[in-house]
């Protein structure tokens, strides 16, 4: 039966109900994605509550949640000792990783950039690729972004990630042809503008080819260059 | 020898001068794409010229001009007999074009976003892979959208392209977890403001692992989605 | 008398003093909508003082107060005992509901849009119709939207609540022709700047006949679904 | 069958295939609207080519065209003797208009507002109300305002279309319960910003039930005003 | 001498120097107009010692301190007894208000604009002129406009302060010629943009001869309406 | 009987129907104001037909028309040559000028905002004052603004006309406390955005008691500097 | 006598009286520049009137004009035949450039930017210094940046020129201590909107000790420069 | 070597590993400017360990720490006794500061600006030239400005510190040639927009030469203008 067509039954097995939200825990089917949630927004109590719902319906494969408050990250800590904290990406996760298939390169400018760094590449892990983090390349010293130039080639897809005037990814994209995602971030002050000058500035790249996310949006990039990576080096 | 290291003689084989330009012939060899002529602001003669020039570089593939004005257009016709002219996509290719390694599916929701998606298309073809082409997909009429879940779900990369608020990526992107890239167009009025409001709508977008490319950047899309499927295929 | 005509008498019947606000009692003779407290900025005494004349003057009819605070709401609970608290919408009634006239179907994307979309529903119930609430349907799970195809046709109005890229009313918009009311809400992050994506997204919608209201005013949109839902089962 | 289910066959009784535009005849089966075509962007042998097929498919109602050209009015009129044209409205209908249901008044600022309330009336009146049309009544000259209370509360649904600071749907919105939908023209200069000033002062009325449609859609408040309309005087 | 042609002097009569401010006594021989303190930014302990040293030099008329914070408000009180307190405007003088010659007319359309407008007349009558305070007027409730009408053309001058979509100036001025200046608030919420709204809304009013003031500057708008009214009486 | 009550009745003496337009030929009655024609968006015959209505009502005082195009001006010219054109002003009036009472100092920056200074002092004239001229005054060269500071004190209110950075108010309100209205011009390039960064200057001038007018609306200004003045001089 | 103090007297021998402009001649004895026509907004006539005025007072020195149009520039050569063209930067000069003193390097990222570029070294060479012009030096072809350190190094002031991203100062700032200024253009398309994506990238450049002239300011650019590489010079 | 060309190995002398970041101590070799640790966003602890490594390896000359929170200021001074802080610069620095050559003269319009132009006075000092601090000269008060023109004249390079409409720098520039970099700040409300209109007004400068840095950049404006009055001096 097309799924598209049956009613959207209480005891729909592609549907958790937990009260407070019904969970889309038929989207891996689709789209081959693991579940994961967001978790802005959400009490402590909440967050360990559908961690625990989607650990239990696929045991074999992790759950990520993101965005989480040093609440959650604590509540997680203590009622889910199975779960992996990951503190500067304010992740966690639940459940065995994937098997890495294929690589991204996470590279990032500046350290006040790592917390969106580290969440595209956890979110690269739990999404099926291995991850090759490269720190601190500024387009300022670019004897740094020139010393990585193999390990940029060799990845099968590169995530790069840039506040201020976002303009890694124009260097970066000058110098190979992986597939390449930028990520804006809000770091910055005065006409920065929380990401827009980072946003503009990658959405207007000289270099062909580059991609953008939303602002700070560690988490779509790394989803993307995932499905990338897996699908070239399968 | 390190390419970076020797200075700018311009005698360099890896440029072309032209007198009023000086053109970047080793981008290929750096990043494995072919060379283009970005027409804006170019008088017809000049883009005669550069199109002859890099032709006679490399005469077995593809060079591609984009934005062509009407009188480009017909004097690459007259001047360049070999020329092959997209007048859907303002474009035009001298050479061979590649054998074509994997498929890229490109969606467009109206018949207004034409140019900005036959342009991805054309440049998905200069860079080496496939086209399939599916157009008039629009989210208020999803049944369309349906009827091609199975082309999507073929494709080894997908360039969506939509005006007015830019919604059919999140829409595809729920059906299917084929990478897909976005292009916003400035199709719309009023508080559309020239492709604003896509662009926002996308870069915002619901499905996880949507990426996003300048407003009308149909060429930078086609660029990234052949990357994205050569390496694939291969 | 033309009630344009008289000067502003303090003892004017259609004015309630209360110190700190002259509060309009007239209005629903007017307009006929009943009278309604707008709680933010306001002190939770000063909330209870306005309910309780308004509800002194129509002890027949429900009054409102929107936008509470939990201390407000806190007082209205200890001061108001028959009062009725709705915690999700923020928000409360003293008086008797209206009987319901015609039915609006409230449709919401994601929990983070609960609040907004309980206030609406709770607007429209004030205001004289019934409610149908369709909660977590999102543009990218189709399967959804799809599901609940007949409950939008059988309403008399529409209200469609979504964050981020404020895609939903697109999507429903091409499914029904019944009037439709879109509410963008302030869920997102980054560039979603703070529910202009979603609004953006919905002026510009290709679904013919939706109309806006202002980001988060989902009081804004139940007054005018019921306005069109009972003059229509009337 | 599904409607939704079914692939997109180029014999697919539901599109018409012209070549240059695939155009969706079914929209009226699935919302109960008649066609429309959408000028802007488009040629004026296009225009005629879509109005003559839409109109052989349905030759006992009305086909809209919006936004033409003076060179698409001139050859519509021209080619389709039979087509009214409103060159107020810039629009053109072929084939019978429908019996009207219920009636929305339309009312407009000031004289540079016409073209936008004369497509607002006329997608009315092509979707099946009556129309009464009320002129010249700005803000600035309330006796205006005042002296059209009672056509005002005798409409089904009211369209209010004002430029510059975009106030009257505020003032109508006070004296009147009837539903309201706000139409912001781009008349104006300086700090209007083609219309923003206008649509922002209509998503902040202070009048509650204000609903708001995009820049200059007149085409748009017509359509959902009818539909009000019609269901409310059935 | 010149008064702008001796040095900086640090003895300079027309500068009071408190160390971490170094104040301009000399600007009311310059305008005509009395000492000002801006409250925000500075502590409790600033404001009082600005406030002293001011009402030193000049005993024989007050000073006005502005935008006060609660702690200043309080510790003004303790300090400097003789001071009289506006907690509505947020706002101090210490001195004798000067005999007020003219009258302007102060117009506030909620509860909400009360500090600002409260500002508006504070500053009038410290610059002069005699207030008529009237309050609670909104466009979507005309009869009480219209039951001012004799107090607004009495008036020498008028303030209009309104926030949400500011259309209160264009009605009012539409009502009679006296000069008026509005002043928008960053009352509203959503798109109201903190104001921005009513700023955009009084700038493109279709009322002639209406002048505009910063958000929330019920300040400047008092002192140029105070300047206007003294004139006129004189 | 109250003006505000009696219908928009067709032989209404204070409406004037044109066919194209209803002049609302009361609101000298009401503001004390004479008639305008805004030409923007008008043809020339027209004007010219509006001009004729408007001068035949009120044979004994100037009409004045504003934004006139070339062609409009030359068909004024030649069809009513009993008026008086201002090419710098894109202006014509018809009918004799009233006796001024009190004076208006217009000042402007540079040549380039010399349309908007002639339309503001035109605007002086027509209702009803005197204008002392002041040009090519900018901040950069101080010793102009110095030169004409007695020019400045004798006026009994100030227009203020300036481009670019909009500076032009602050120094001259520094130097005086005559009433003083600003005129940001659309005058600039890049950054300016059309005025946008004259008006965001004068709106956060530093010298109190500045008001602002629209983006290049010298017209508003006169017409409220002249009320000034009048009612000064009175 | 102290040039701030006396009167703008007709006869001032610091001010050029051309009937339609007055032209600031004291200017270079106030800040040691020489005369510059803004030619934007002048007819031919003007701009040759203007440079014959200036030329005539100043025979010893080069006036310049700059944003001619096309018009200006073929008068310019027929009227004054010792003027000196500069068609790249629609610029003209008429009488001898001075000695120069100190090097400005003025280095552009694309074809694009010429004229900007052109104008900000021609503007050098007028104020004084000397130019070494480095041209097509893009952020995605990292080789050309640096094959060119040692003209950077060399240099007593940096003019760096961009469009799109505007990513170039950025990567310069990062290479060499030398002075920087960094020159927006209005080149891109999309979401560049007209240079402002270059403006705040160079704004919110990681290299320390960039500033920022506003966009296509060539002019602006050039004379900072040459101030700075005349008195380092010197 | 080139230092371009060899890898990031860990054991590089060119940078610092602190396991949390890693600092490019040869930024110093590559431009003349000393180490420089931006405070916001790193923890105290994160400062004083930063500051003590950087002054380890160079004790010969100052380390600059800025943008310190309160907590950072308190421990900078308990584990550094010999750093020197600076309370209103929120800055410390640590070792001997350089000799000063040449004079750069930072001036400030209001006391709220005293923060960014503290910043950039110390910024001036730690990067080797001499500050002259003008403070409270703001346009509104044109004594002032006057008043020191002789120091403005005797500088090597102005820093010009301004919020609100930002025309001190217009004012200032008109008066004298020395190279003039502004800074906006943030100082302001409502429309000023956080430093926007600031911002804007200085990039419209109409004084030619003034270039801009980021709103509150204190810190960039005084490494540049300390570069130029350096090499001014030498």
């Amino acid at each position: 039966m097309d799924p598209l067509d049956d009613p959207a039954d209480p005891a729909d097995p592609r549907t958790a109900d937990l009260g407070f939200a019904r969970v889309d825990v038929d989207r891996a089917a689709r789209t081959g994605d693991p579940e994961v949630v967001y978790g802005e927004g959400k009490t402590p109590d909440q967050v360990v509550a559908i961690l625990r719902t989607l650990h239990a319906r696929h045991p074999d494969r992790a759950v990520l949640a993101t965005r989480l408050s040093p609440e959650s990250m604590a509540l997680v800590g203590r009622e889910l000792p199975d779960a992996t904290l990951d503190p500067v990406a304010r992740a966690a996760t639940l459940g065995p990783l994937p098997q890495a298939t294929g690589t991204v390169a996470v590279i990032s400018a500046g350290t006040s950039d790592s917390p969106v760094a580290a969440e595209a590449a956890l979110a690269v892990r739990v999404h099926g690729s291995a991850v090759d983090r490269i720190e601190d390349v500024g387009v300022a010293g670019l004897h740094r972004v020139l010393a990585v130039r193999d390990r940029l080639a060799a990845a099968d897809c590169l995530v790069v990630v840039a506040g201020m005037e976002g303009a890694l990814p124009s260097v970066v994209g000058g110098l190979t042809g992986v597939p390449l995602v930028a990520v804006p971030t809000s770091v910055g002050y005065g006409a920065s503008f929380g990401g827009v000058a980072a946003l503009l500035g990658m959405l207007n790249s000289c270099a062909p080819g580059v991609t953008v996310v939303n602002i700070d949006n560690g988490y779509g990039a790394g989803v993307f260059a995932a499905r990338v990576a897996r699908q070239t080096a399968r």
